[in-house]
């Protein structure tokens, strides 16, 4: 039937997009033409979806100006946020405009490596010893044998954790302003393979979730992955109480009981607000990989009296974020990209630090309308 | 100056929109001409985003016939994603064909309640349980106080934690078919200001993180929110040989390494290969909140050999979902629910039984990939 | 050989244990006259060893007096605590005298249950849910069988999980004054032979680790395990000043990033200070399983300032004592009991609750001894 | 009086102990008769306790003999183990016996570092990251500083972490044969002081949990602390059938749905059976600090069926123990560490061998009993 072929059909031309639309619509009987309105050539996205039938708009709105003090990233700044969350984009807004107020937020990226950690099967204990005092000795090899699969990727380490006949090894890489997960799987198969053959040991998968991508995880959070980010601002007391309507001290009391005995009881990889938020309407907005907000959920926000100011901080540990490839290859993604300035070679530090200053922007406003008992009336009104 | 009164602007019609991308494109000098390109009424997203200045669009696929064998969901769907990862709804697919050569998944909907969890505080200790004390003898009023502000939700309990001066509570709702936090909230607030009110204590935070949303936590993978999916499904031996390449045996020693060993080892809260992928895109697709991948992503994955072939299963105790409110009112959203019949009243268990057997044909498909060797090179081929 | 005939030894009178003693001494050519003082008639451990040799010595010494002000426990104590680690004791007395001058700590258990979770393996899911539906159903049938095998223990709830073809119950019961697990053990099992009946799952371990005994587990952390002890005290600050040599402020400061941030960073179960050490102290002491301090020190201790003194306060999960069976029947461990009158029936949430404030002691006085700056210093002069 | 004088008596000679336990009986009302009967003299633990009132007599038996593959221990040894807990000797030594007779236990030390995590407080993150930059710049004379303090100690890396204002750096040191804490508070304490000087950051206390000391962690269960110890041994059929009355399959499954899905579910940071008894009987035993149980029972244990046989694991990243210094000055303790031929220098590494094949024991052994269907059984029988 028409409707199968439909279904079959592998092309990636505007006409086999609305093809295969057609045939989604005959078999589901909905008719799909917000979703049939894609702004740019299919084609574009040959290397980003399969099956495609159009496009999903989610609204974009923005905030700023963010004044960002950052290593690469200064001065004022934009920030793009796709969302349909009512109150988020007008939140952080908020706090972005009081952190500008107050001389801008101090960020920096402290580590900056993507990892992929294969699984080995050894024959027991003993083996898999031997397998991996045999990688120590011989890592210029693997390196040679990761490095040859790409033009970027460099090799930093590769650790190595024994459990039972079960050999793990966490390979870094820096990946340039690639998010670098596909140059480091191919890479780190490629090692493998060298692996393999020299120590008897069979891989028994590429990702033995020591990586560990897309899921929370406690290595993570404490040797990070991607870029691990930092932030700071000091708001000063005048400023915090005419714009937020709060106290230092009632924020950080906010903070106290929220992130810190609030998380620490739930059990919580996340002492943080809602993190996961402006994560995800970043990451959205510029063609970075969503799933990846498993990992950057895991911030952990601080708030402190200073001198009778309130001092604020996040330190988020898994930001993979790059500037090149993936989805930053599409068009809307690429004008959002550009809009901080961020799009291409050299700027995947820069976009993290900007990344840095809007979470904290998002927790202070948050933590302040929490603190001043706003919160379900911001949403009653906004209309989420 | 035109820019900054474009960048105050607070309208939401088109020309709204338009005069505010206008003034972003003068403040950074970057033309967003796809951006531009709404293909609906801005005004119809005013609940969902401010500062509005268009949309990101991001491509849709789909995945199927999938077969699913629900309590709610019965029969073959064809389900939207959107991703700008390469290769994922391949992936899927291939899995959701072998799932369905199979007789499709089995899934239900174990556990059905919204949570939101303030943090008061109390004197101290002795004060703490003495407001917990009034609370368990008076949740019919407190049931009063929440349930006035809401139509649709119902609060189902209370339970209190102390921590010193700390006393945090999680309600816990059901909200019907919306994914409820908002509403959560709203009702929370009212309950805890009659807590208030009669014990004295005072309320620190509506949101004390032992909801807990948007971060993960060992509580939500114990006790679930939103809904608490499973999925199953048997994989005979020759089918698996001959669609996916691989053996029973290789898939469950795959899973045992990779998701039962290297997520412990990790000591992450997903156990799983990559459930956050197939969430996120089902989210984007359908106007869900992708920040609560974060939660979602802790999903646990099983294979285990039975009778000779491979019997596989997913738990996902964070399903937050709806389909009705939020992010489920905008056109393309609509249409995208609509394609599995899982738009409005009636239908938040089936879309979320429905998430259940994709997330299963996406754990299938790259377990099955893994197990094969085959996943760098999936990488390579399809370009991500 | 006379040697293998003592290693094979199976008696339990004081000749035996000799002979066998004899035999090891001959196995290893060590001579073990130390461990050959033993004060009391072997047979009295017989239901606590096998292949006994002797005994070690442990020094025991005690802190207080301690004024406690629990539910059960009031007054003044003196309470054992056995140790080799020189400087213990001596910190925990400075903590205990500031408490008791300060008006004493109040306590409270605020749950009191003791678990065993056996897992079943069902066919699928179905299977598992369809089984978990009928222990709903008659919890009444359940509880008789489980409880026809114990004079004093009642069982409470039988929580289900759920994961693919593994069925999870976590039994909680009453245990009266017993600790409880070796009762607990064999209700489950009988109980779960009933579920075997009437459902056709297998039972795989009648402990599935949802107990969760002797591992740090974030279910135990939040739902409890034996006794849930609260303790707070507040401290003056002209005392603290006096006494500790150091200032509210400092204590909480030292707090916050240590038990508050240092523990979420290094994504621990334990946001305390060294709660372990004084449970294995009075665990040692009083006959109790030192191997459960493994759950135990998964305690929460938070410090504020509040008007201008210290308030501080301990959270204590997993408390599993008892002042009947186990160790209690030993000669030594019954007379540390007496010390503190929790010998016997009756007694097991007075013990629990002295040990709350003994807890708190220990973490006032390591918590103001590191805001001085004196760790370092007080183990190099009290040498340990 | 002169009870008040007994309790403020700060002497060691048998007759202050003698008159300090006086004291407690006047104040208790209790006789002390089996507390007061020392087998050694008092002043031999100065170092061990203060207010010392006499011992506690702990039941001391053995398991063996235990064949011990180990880099370092190799031969059979007669393990001491001290424990109120009845069955747990019997059960540990039939897993001996089991080892034994299948060739004894693989075991190694692959990671051997004391660890101490002062943290500091800068003016903000600016600060805090020239400090970090400092301290990597400026080793050596950290080094020399630490190195100062002891003669065994060795400071190994420095490895900062920073969130928001709290600078946490954790010390790895090599501490010879002695466990090392107090060593490696000593040496971090003037480390500290330098850092303070010349960076200008305060040393708000010189353990920040990230050592993590005697509190369970996820660093500690990834990074190692004192000891990280592997153990294997494959049981061929036969002899397992024979003697434990079960099967490789039976065991395994048994592993399978407690060990790893169950300890999963419970997000324990425990993947193991009961680890934590086998080190608190040793500890116990051999004067060892029992509190580090609770880091110690972070142990994985892995079963596997590998060509019919069953093959089983355990790695225990926590194993803190010295034989030299601490408890191990006291005679019980020296006697039972001599039985093992681990007294004093050059064999803390084989004590730990040997820690980690008797763990391995009560691993096997109690997978196997519940495998069996043997647990309660077993308990009601030898009457724990």
């Amino acid at each position: 039937m028409e409707m199968t072929q439909g279904l079959k059909n592998r092309g990636r031309t505007r006409e086999d997009v609305d093809d295969r639309r057609r045939a989604v619509e005959n078999f589901t009987g909905e008719k799909l033409p917000t979703i049939a309105n894609c702004p740019f050539d299919p084609q574009l996205a040959e290397k980003n979806i399969e099956n495609m039938i159009g496009i999903t708009s989610i609204p974009l709105g923005f905030v700023g100006p963010l004044l960002v003090q950052g290593n690469e990233a200064k001065g004022e700044f934009l920030v793009p946020l796709a969302t349909t969350e009512g109150a988020l984009v007008a939140s952080v807004n908020r706090g972005s405009s009081v952190i500008t107020a107050a001389g801008g937020a101090t960020t920096m990226v402290v580590k900056d490596e993507m990892t992929r950690g294969p699984v080995f099967r050894a024959r027991d204990l003993r083996h898999a010893s031997e397998a991996a005092e045999w990688i120590e000795l011989n890592m210029d090899k693997i390196r040679a044998a990761a490095e040859a699969t790409t033009r970027r990727g460099k090799l930093l380490s590769a650790t190595p954790y024994i459990v039972g006949r079960s050999l793990f090894l966490r390979f870094s890489y820096s990946t340039s302003d690639a998010m670098g997960m596909n140059m480091a799987t191919i890479a780190s198969e490629a090692a493998s393979r060298l692996i393999e053959e020299h120590t008897g040991v069979t891989m028994i998968s590429v990702s033995g979730n020591m990586c560990v991508d897309k899921k929370p995880s406690a290595l993570n959070a404490l040797a990070g992955r991607g870029k691990t980010v930092l932030a700071d601002v000091t708001i000063p007391r005048e400023l915090l109480e005419k714009r937020m309507h709060t106290s230092p001290e009632a924020v950080v009391e906010t903070c106290y009981r929220k992130c810190n005995i609030g998380s620490a009881l739930s059990a919580s990889l996340g002492f943080n607000a809602h993190v996961a938020n402006m994560l995800a309407a970043v990451y959205i907005a510029t063609g970075q990989d969503p799933a990846q907000v498993a990992e950057g959920s895991m911030g952990m926000t601080t708030a402190e009296l200073v001198g009778g100011d309130l001092y604020m901080s996040v330190r988020l540990p898994a930001i993979e974020v790059g500037t090149v490839g993936g989805g930053t290859r599409l068009p809307a993604q690429r004008e959002a990209l550009a809009m901080i300035d961020c799009l291409g070679d050299g700027k995947a530090v820069k976009f993290a630090e900007i990344i840095g200053a809007i979470v904290l922007a998002g927790e202070l406003s948050t933590l302040c309308a929490q603190s001043a008992g706003q919160l379900g009336e911001a949403h009653a009104r906004l209309g989420r």
